[in-house]
């Protein structure tokens, strides 16, 4: 389930990087600076070295002008980052 | 911007409540348990009151068999979290 967590983090990233690259010249910190976080957290996140909220995900969406529809479009792949524990009833 | 996280907040939470009722008898405590999270969380997060995770959701998503990219789809507002901080560069 670890593995999972680690593959949607790495997603995540990928996905950050896509899109920050799609205008030019928006650097980390550049993007950092507009979305009022910390220019180390952005690197993490592309590298899919942290987790995310989802807060911070929209702060960046805004920041690049674009929404967290579009940010998850292509997220399209059942996930079972727990579980499954299912309860009796 | 405070308010604006909390309007995120409460549109998460109502996504996630519209997404749970689609399952006839899908109670929040049977969706916690089966992605892992507990019970009083997903009731916090279906009313707006807790920030969420990236994995959070996407733990509910798997455990309602559906994916981030459903979740998400109707998140087509731009967003302004924080900032604008425009970096002098």
């Amino acid at each position: 389930m670890e593995e999972e967590a680690e593959r949607l983090h790495r997603a995540v990233g990928q996905r950050l990087r896509t899109l920050r690259r799609t205008e030019p010249g928006l650097s980390q910190e550049k993007l950092a600076a507009r979305a009022g976080l910390h220019r180390t957290y952005v690197g993490k996140v592309e590298r899919g070295e942290a987790a995310t909220t989802v807060d911070s995900i929209a702060a960046l969406c805004g920041a690049m002008g674009t929404t967290l529809s579009v940010f998850f479009e292509s997220f399209s792949r059942p996930i079972k980052l727990r579980g499954p524990r299912r309860s009796r009833s």
